[in-house]
């Protein structure tokens, strides 16, 4: 069965959505975007995604009306897909719209683009109990990594690099210390105590990352929103990352240095499970604990 | 008449052209471009802007082979749109292609998407005459402005910060030096030196600046590629930008600093006058010179 996908305002088969080169997303990367979890058919922590769309939305001064909208786009776009019963990703993204190129924005009002799908996403169970291998990169993005752009050359072109050796991720490391990776907030572990690095304009701030410093506060885990040094990584006990795509990943390989002799840690394990019970297994029913 | 444009090898009417919401360029800014000025039908420095094309598609590992045949296209594009005998602009943009959406680049190969239109543009006389006024932003870019990619979101938020201040241009800073403004490179004299930021990651290498240092060298103007810090700029005698949207256009504010008595100045003047000979005057045939 076809694929359907929401543009502008329509329902359409994947084969017939088409944009005009002439989209701002498509010139300038002038645009923003949420991805959200859909455990069976229940939409996960929708609501702080919408905040932050807002906010992205916001800062780049694109003027979207239509937000409350989203909710009902959102539920139909799984059920017109089938999606009710399965786990699946579901994907906004909002341009400033389209128009002749100039860099500066459009005088005239002109509507902007709005383009969502969803699809199946099955969580990486076996990963996710193994733990994965990540390198670092420098981080060459730009100063306002708080806003979730589309404008994402370099973080594709670093997990590129993370994909060819055969790692799972790319960490970034500006002036010295972890930022986050290409698409997930990087977190250690070090005599118990999870570091991090504090929202600021060179981290998205991540919503995984929100439900675990809960967990963490619901565990008595004691979370300091304080950058990993690169020089100290060895030093962890634990590290892992998270975000939408890679819910809590265990890391047991950062380039050469193997972490927690190459097994997740127990603490990290102890996160997995508490967050697995308030979503895999309270929102898609599973019964069974995976951790 | 309508617009005809290139997409994907065909010549079409500009509101038949339309591309796939999955296009890389669109997801993820995963593309580059050029735009290139052509003379009343002589396509200006056109080798040059090749050259930089490849450079930024084999930095990015974007597999596009038919490099050589937009030689053919750039010139079908200018006699389709009627633009012969004008002061025309084509604008080239290369992405990766289409593809379900990851951040990898696709294993399988994909057919890079090649969008190329053109529009008359004339020169902004008036402007090159009495200057314009400029801001200054903290550069907020990444770490590869020497790529000239479509991941513009920085660009386009900042150029329109200098819209909003009735301002031509933003100018960036960075570590307290100007590295180049939001698509245009910047240069200052001070008693007869023209200094600007050398070409590094930091800043794209300007095509319009590479001939403005063969002007220099004709005129015996000595060139110091060193960056000009902020705190100096109220010390600069005069300062240009340049670039192929702007060909030489003197700055006569900076924020609140006027410079050289907000006229421009007699070596910017100079340049101007001979980058005039060698493309409006004897590529546009224009017979009297406008400066």
């Amino acid at each position: 069965m076809s694929e359907t996908v929401f543009l502008n305002g329509e329902f359409i088969a994947r084969e017939k959505a088409y944009i005009s080169p002439e989209d701002r997303g498509f010139y300038f990367a002038d645009g923003v975007y949420e991805v959200i979890r859909c455990f069976k058919g229940s939409l996960f922590s929708y609501e702080e995604h919408i905040q932050r769309l807002k906010r992205s939305l916001s800062e780049t001064r694109i003027k979207f009306r239509d937000i409350k909208s989203l909710d009902s786009v959102c539920k139909k776009i799984i059920s017109k897909n089938n999606l009710e019963g399965k786990y699946a990703d579901i994907y906004i993204q909002i341009t400033r719209g389209v128009h002749r190129r100039m860099h500066r924005f459009p005088v005239e009002e002109i509507s902007p683009t709005v383009y969502i799908y969803a699809y199946e996403r099955l969580p990486s169970v076996n990963e996710m109990k193994r733990g994965v291998k990540v390198i670092t990169r420098n981080d060459i993005r730009w100063l306002r990594c708080d806003i979730k752009s589309v404008s994402l050359l370099p973080n594709t072109l670093k997990f590129q690099e993370a994909h060819d050796e055969n790692a799972r991720e790319c960490i970034f490391i500006r002036d010295g210390v972890i930022t986050e990776a290409s698409h997930s907030n990087v977190l250690g572990i070090k005599t118990g105590v999870v570091f991090t690095h504090p929202d600021s304009n060179l981290i998205l701030s991540g919503i995984t990352k929100k439900v675990v410093f809960r967990i963490c506060n619901d565990l008595g885990i004691y979370v300091k929103e304080s950058p990993i040094r690169e020089e100290e990584i060895s030093e962890f006990d634990e590290l892992f990352i998270t975000g939408t795509g890679n819910d809590i990943m265990p890391v047991v390989q950062l380039n050469d240095i193997v972490i927690n002799d190459g097994v997740p840690g127990t603490i990290t394990r102890q996160i997995q499970r508490e967050y697995f019970r308030i979503t895999y297994k309270k929102l898609g029913g599973e019964k069974k604990l995976w951790f």
